[in-house]
């Protein structure tokens, strides 16, 4: 039995994370209902959150509260066919941040990463409501809400990261990589955005058809569709609200074809996924689809998560990061895809970004449920691009990013 | 930030607590929806009812977790017209509940229970989901599910008791009064729940017309309706699962006529309503309504609570508690009403139990969105009733039960 509520100097450190969250991340619109999706560990940011929504005008903030250890206790007690039930009322509850254009604030930071560890690989994989995650690619793919993502620092979390619970260290690294440390965090985003965006801006103007990635076990062919478009941190809504998907993020990102991916590739970073730590994942594409997958741990996992539906082992985004990130600069591995995809170049099986397509969901788009960042990129990788053309051009080579800034 | 896990101690004893929950409380039948209503800081005891329910055969156990700051900050930002709103997810959710007869187990126990004590009574008496409040009551008077409520000791609660954060202390008052000191909690609660059930039989013969109240700053008549039935520990679904719908519980009780109270009455103990503590109340009934209404402290929250629909201001339970109670026996306020209204006798204003009426709801029982409990009982108040055919019989004296039992 635990105390949850906030410290006084916790409060001052959440309200400003909260607000970032708010004003620039989720960008909450006056008069807005607002969406919070935490775990009950997140909680003191949850009521930042709650809170600095309401200054921002949110006329209601309904805060959906999950469990990983409810979660454990259905993996292990529920029938084979309940794994993947959606609770109609949570189906209803989505549809209606759909219709209601809510703005979403979306909490991660896993308090016990190794939660899952002990149970069948293949349950765990498939204990996954398919019908919310169906809603919910829907909505991203016809961007009707302004969302954000945001960390969460936790004991848990902390202790899988540093080997001990050194929960000061981890929030000073989350400021760190989300500009917390700076005098006026939403000037330092707003100049972030514009030099991220103006990365996009070159690689659109590159006329890129194919990406080449390069390393020890890893020779991975990945080709976009004419339609194809890099994007930075920005997003619009289809009302043409801006907002910052994720914080942090340094990346640069398209949608590939999923019909387009030859080779193989090795990860250069741990996987959180489901619970588990997925570690030394290698995997073969041919065709555009995931043939193989081998890991040193964790390989269960992800195979059952790519039979989730038909195209769920193709790709859906590829993205690019330079060793200049501020995440990447904390030398850290956060084991949480949030931040880690933004240490280093990296490549998603699963449903794609329609927003980085011109004419959406159109042929060679992937639509899946699953959604899977891993993470390919790093010093020893070569990342070129082939133009239209056929010109290569190298992107990044020992982590730094060679095209003009 | 916490780490809400518990500790290889806790685990056995919120098991126990949960085991008697779902056998013996709910009485979760095999391949039943359970639904679990919590706080965040009950998340020990929730995580441990959702494995007891599967253990029982649940189909899905779907836990709804609340949080107060959150209530706080929608009281503090949102407008007047959302205080009292419904979000149609959760209207859609307690539908279902009531639509599968679902088993549901709800947790209490506040963790901060002075949280909202700074804000405006008026707000915080307002601040109530009403419809969902209308198909929680339609589903009670219906008897579609098989519920229970426990308590769940946390430190903020420890503290409102004991002056002290001994959460030891307050589980070890909890587990006694959930007979979970027993070695064979199951056949410890049989065996009460027989004898209370003689006590209602016992009155349901006399045919009480009339219940008097008589004590320093009381005198209260409250009337029943010929159909009201006193009941025990134990009540049934109308599809026939019993249940215990409160643990702990001492109380017979029925559903009065609800306009038939008369006199003035002072509440014997503090009640915790709403995030406030309401000290000292006093009331006066005419005609059945309360006509006026006094308070050391709390009185606005009573006061905007009767005025929520056309009878929240008329009585719609009748308890009578004596002093060998288990709750009583610990001489501690608990300041929360599943306990402490099993320390002693007690009338709540707003909506009855349709189950403790020979029809349901009938002229005279009470339908209304509120319920509030508060205690009238003690060693100096007398309790008498008066039969049909006009004698009195002296049920409480010097809160010794009168009857032979």
């Amino acid at each position: 039995m635990t105390d949850v509520g906030p410290t006084e100097s916790q409060t001052n450190r959440e309200d400003r994370y909260a607000e970032l969250a708010v004003r620039v991340g989720a960008n909450v619109q006056p008069g807005q209902l607002v969406d919070v999706i935490a775990r009950i560990e997140h909680a003191p940011v949850a009521r930042a959150v709650t809170r600095e929504a309401y200054k921002a005008g949110a006329s209601y903030v309904d805060v959906y509260y999950t469990d990983q250890h409810i979660r454990r206790a259905m993996i292990q007690g529920a029938a084979d066919e309940m794994l993947s039930w959606t609770p109609p009322w949570l189906l209803n509850r989505a549809k209606q941040v759909g219709d209601e254009r809510a703005a979403v604030v979306a909490l991660t930071g896993d308090a016990e990463p190794n939660l899952l560890a002990d149970l069948p690989g293949d349950r765990v994989g498939k204990a996954r409501m398919l019908e919310l995650a169906e809603e919910s690619n829907r909505q991203i793919n016809e961007q009707l809400n302004n969302w954000t993502v945001i960390g969460v620092p936790n004991v848990g979390w902390a202790q899988q990261m540093f080997g001990e619970p050194d929960l000061e260290r981890l929030w000073q690294a989350v400021e760190y990589t989300v500009r917390l440390n700076e005098d006026d965090p939403v000037a330092a985003w707003r100049a972030h955005v514009a030099r991220i965006g103006k990365r996009a801006s070159a690689l659109n103007d590159l006329q890129v058809d194919e990406i080449h990635f390069k390393g020890p076990g890893t020779d991975l062919r990945v080709g976009l569709l004419p339609e194809s478009r890099w994007q930075g941190c920005e997003s619009l809504t289809a009302d043409g609200i801006p907002y910052v998907a994720n914080m942090p993020t340094e990346e640069v990102f398209t949608t590939p074809d999923l019909r387009r991916a030859e080779g193989f590739v090795r990860s250069t970073r741990p996987l959180a996924l489901y619970g588990r730590i997925v570690k030394g994942l290698e995997v073969r594409f041919e065709g555009g689809r995931i043939v193989d997958v081998k890991a040193d741990e964790g390989a269960d996992v992800v195979k059952a998560q790519i039979e989730t539906d038909e195209t769920a082992a193709y790709l859906g985004e590829i993205a690019l990061v330079d060793g200049t990130s501020r995440i990447g600069q904390t030398g850290l591995t956060f084991f949480d895809t949030l931040f880690d995809e933004n240490t280093t170049c990296h490549v998603a099986y699963g449903g794609a970004y329609a927003e980085a397509v011109e004419g959406g969901v159109i042929e060679g788009v992937n639509v899946s449920n699953v959604h899977t960042d891993f993470m390919v990129g790093g010093p020893q990788v070569d990342v070129d691009a082939v133009t239209r053309s056929g010109i290569v051009v190298p992107l990044l080579r020992d982590d730094v990013w060679q095209l003009p800034e």
